[in-house]
């Protein structure tokens, strides 16, 4: 995930439905048979598995439901285990009988891959209390902690060491580390730093069975068999438990600089990407790109975050305006150096239209406040439909170009909403109902087939459903119907070996 | 696999011992059901299905002995499928008769991973016909292209597009992509751009069973499911056979320097690591070691070989020579600055005693070919025991002092020629008999000894026993008896649901 779902001003919890006596759904007494409930208090101390009314009295810490309130569920227990042997021994209670785990961190996860279903039957495996910082290794650049850690608390950590984390997302703040490798998180540094995968260079998991892997390894290189630990990042908590990982960390940039640029066309957007890749190499930080109706609604509901001295053809429907970043780890002038001579260049042959370099530290803030302004302008406009998409950065333009004529045949005056991580291939492509139009009404009635439209579009030019936030319950069935059936295949033989009895997750990413 | 084993002015194909008909290991006859023969010849061509005499006709290909001479074996049959589409069909036939299959690529690996073994049972799965040029996508930076295209043809294809596919290592003319993504190659580029893993964007393999997973995507961003691409990379062939990559190319640096410095001991060594990543980020593009007995050997094999002025201390035993190399895609003077500043910095912290900075291209290579050097200096002094390990790069001086004292020991006197791509955490850690003992007889009482010893060691610093050669027949009993039993069990669970019939590779990385 990233901040592109992300509401910045929204409550910390949403609010649940009135119900007397519990945080969730309600659910037949009695889910939990006693002798499991019995073992699991001994395992991990009764103050520790969460039930009834103790459940209910801990709304607050939203184990019931997402963050964003879309998916609200009912837990058989919520288990809160202190260590890594303690969730061995909850996994092998579940494992004896039959009972589902929803493994849990920050529960911030956009697709409902870490919140119980509404059967009461899911048992809820918090991992936040396994949050102890293991090993900081500044001369090998690691940092080995456990699951529960929050995202921020790590950036903390590595930054107190002169040392970069550069895995930032707009849930940093209550996320875990846990969830960031078990949903191979993306976020605002990818095109430096890739994904969260890419972070990670080991991993302890406990399998469904409570066996341990320790795979803490702080290495570059290791070729000694399979690669376990790729094949648990990003698994959604279907085949096992991350308890712990080994990061690996980056010097921190000397300097960076940010810019803005118009170009006029999508094309010469993915012009100029290619041109920074090339100018800057690995400086380049950031390549965001917002198109003018994007920047309209920012105007139209938060004026304060357009830079006051943008010209005012933002809304040509033409324009793209690109939001770069660069980072230089050696000399406090280069980044800003960087993007002056790439952007010059750029303007000279045609790509950019007008470019500003941000000259202090607010002017770059205001540049990053304009891009990350966009969610709440449109949540402030009302529902809309949202697509996390990737593709190949050669065929954007040709997809934004086939997708705005299918949904405007489909629906006349429809607004295109179109920003993301460009320099990733990751779009943020929204429709948003036509002026005048119910936002609900809108929904209900284009949603499944605009869907349709851009997800046979995203198949013809190489694109993917879901781009950084994953799977969950959200597009399970899409993935059923859309992806390579041998890929499949080779998915449900892969959950069938590491989760024979299907009680990690189920009904998340694959079918039951 | 890098440079280090691979020596430099060998002939291309080893001596075979003196065999009147055929290339390999003698065989009994009829290991090839007629029936499964006939499925193969017509499912193929029976020009590409090789067996007997024109198997024995055509030694020169060396199908049946990898590229050093160490495994000498006998195949069933070679097969020279010439598309995925025929590679599925020869699956098919041997899923049907549970026929071995050996996927081969250029049969340069160096651990008998794509060697037959002397059973004459196994197929040989030659995927060198399989070598198109699938696409080029400049803008998305990637390359599209079969498994059986050689290395070096794949760098000229990126270069032909002013781009870099930074996978370089001593068998780039022979070695093949295919080979390169099932061993997860290393080289001397991994430390600014990773393995070959990390050059990977997408797969297509041929599974047991022969169904053909099309998983041909070139995205940065694709959370769709578990990542079989990552399972199939580095497996050494015993899951499936991979036909054709997405790899991810980078721009062309526009300047590259290189430098050498003397470090009075390991530690400064790694103190300089660490002060070259930060000063100049993602520029350093190597970091190799060579310890002073290396150097001292490459001066009495190939003195040439030794630039004429480093000064005369080379073998003071605590001198440690560190090749730094820096490159910059956007200035043409700025990585010699950038390494420059650096190394001025080193020497007035008292890390670094003295350091050349190349003054020109002949410079640079010649500081290159010093350190290309060892291993035929090696070579040319007699046979040594090998180590290809990791550490963090933290324990590498711990881990040295503690290695040379465990060796000394048992054989006083013994030598240490260390080198490596210490940037990585990976050292070539090998032990030479002491001067007046015959090498053989010092191999054959020593070896065993002296790599339990090592192994241990690298247990206790959490270093791996393959850094980049992977495991193949060499390591597969040491990885059984030393490797996480949770991660072997979970190994074996994942070997028996994608191969269920125990076809793909058998005996290699894990026993039968």
């Amino acid at each position: 995930m990233c901040g592109c779902d992300w509401p910045p001003d929204a409550p910390p919890r949403p609010r649940l439905p009135a119900q007397p006596d519990h945080a969730g759904l309600p659910v037949a007494a009695n889910a939990l048979p006693a002798s499991a409930l019995a073992d699991l208090r001994a395992a991990i101390g009764a103050d520790h598995v969460l039930t009834g009314d103790a459940l209910a009295g801990r709304d607050a810490d939203g184990w019931q439901v997402d963050r964003r309130g879309r998916y609200l569920g009912r837990a058989a227990a919520v288990l809160r285990p202190a260590s890594t042997a303690e969730v061995a021994a909850v996994l092998r209670i579940a494992h004896a009988h039959r009972l589902p785990v929803v493994p849990q961190g920050g529960n911030t996860g956009l697709v409902g891959g870490s919140t119980p279903d509404g059967s009461g039957r899911e048992l809820v495996l918090s991992l936040r209390r396994i949050d102890r910082i293991r090993a900081v290794d500044a001369a090998n650049l690691t940092l080995t902690l456990e699951a529960g850690c929050i995202l921020q608390t790590a950036q903390d950590i590595a930054a107190e060491q002169g040392l970069l984390l550069p895995l930032s997302l707009a849930a940093e703040g209550s996320c875990t580390i846990g969830g960031n490798l078990a949903s191979n998180a993306g976020g605002v540094q990818v095109l430096r730093h890739g994904n969260a995968r890419a972070l990670c260079l080991g991993l302890e998991v406990v399998t469904p069975a409570g066996e341990v892997w320790d795979g803490l390894r702080g290495l570059r290189k290791d070729n000694t068999g399979y690669d376990l630990r790729d094949l648990y990042i990003g698994s959604e908590g279907t085949l096992g438990v991350i308890t712990a990982a080994v990061l690996r960390l980056h010097p921190q940039p000397r300097s960076t600089a940010t810019a803005l640029a118009r170009c006029a066309s999508a094309e010469a957007a993915i012009a100029l990407l290619q041109a920074a890749l090339a100018g800057s190499g690995g400086a380049l930080a950031a390549f965001e790109v917002m198109n003018a109706a994007s920047i309209a609604l920012v105007g139209k509901h938060l004026p304060q975050a357009v830079p006051a001295d943008l010209p005012g053809d933002l809304d040509a429907s033409q324009a793209w305006t690109v939001l770069l970043e660069s980072a230089d780890a050696s000399d406090p002038d280069r980044a800003q150096a960087t993007l002056e001579v790439v952007l010059a260049a750029a303007i000279d042959d045609g790509i950019v239209d007008t470019a500003w370099v941000a000259q202090s530290l607010s002017q770059s803030a205001a540049f990053w406040r304009l891009r990350e302004s966009i969610p709440l302008a449109q949540a402030r406009d009302g529902l809309n439909i949202k697509h996390d998409i990737a593709l190949p950065t050669s065929r954007i333009p040709a997809f934004i170009s086939q997708a705005d004529a299918a949904v405007q045949a489909l629906v006349p005056g429809a607004r295109h909403i179109d920003f993301g991580h460009w320099g990733d291939g990751n779009l943020h492509y929204n429709v948003m109902a036509p002026e005048g139009v119910a936002p609900a009404d809108f929904l209900a009635r284009w949603e499944g087939p605009i869907n349709t439209r851009i997800f046979d579009l995203l198949g013809s030019h190489g694109g993917t459903i879901s781009a950084e936030h994953g799977i969950g319950r959200l597009k399970r069935d899409e993935l059923a119907r859309r992806h390579d059936p041998v890929a499949l295949a080779l998915m449900r033989r892969l959950k069938q070996a590491l989760d024979p009895l299907g009680i990690m997750n189920p009904g998340r990413v694959l079918p039951m």
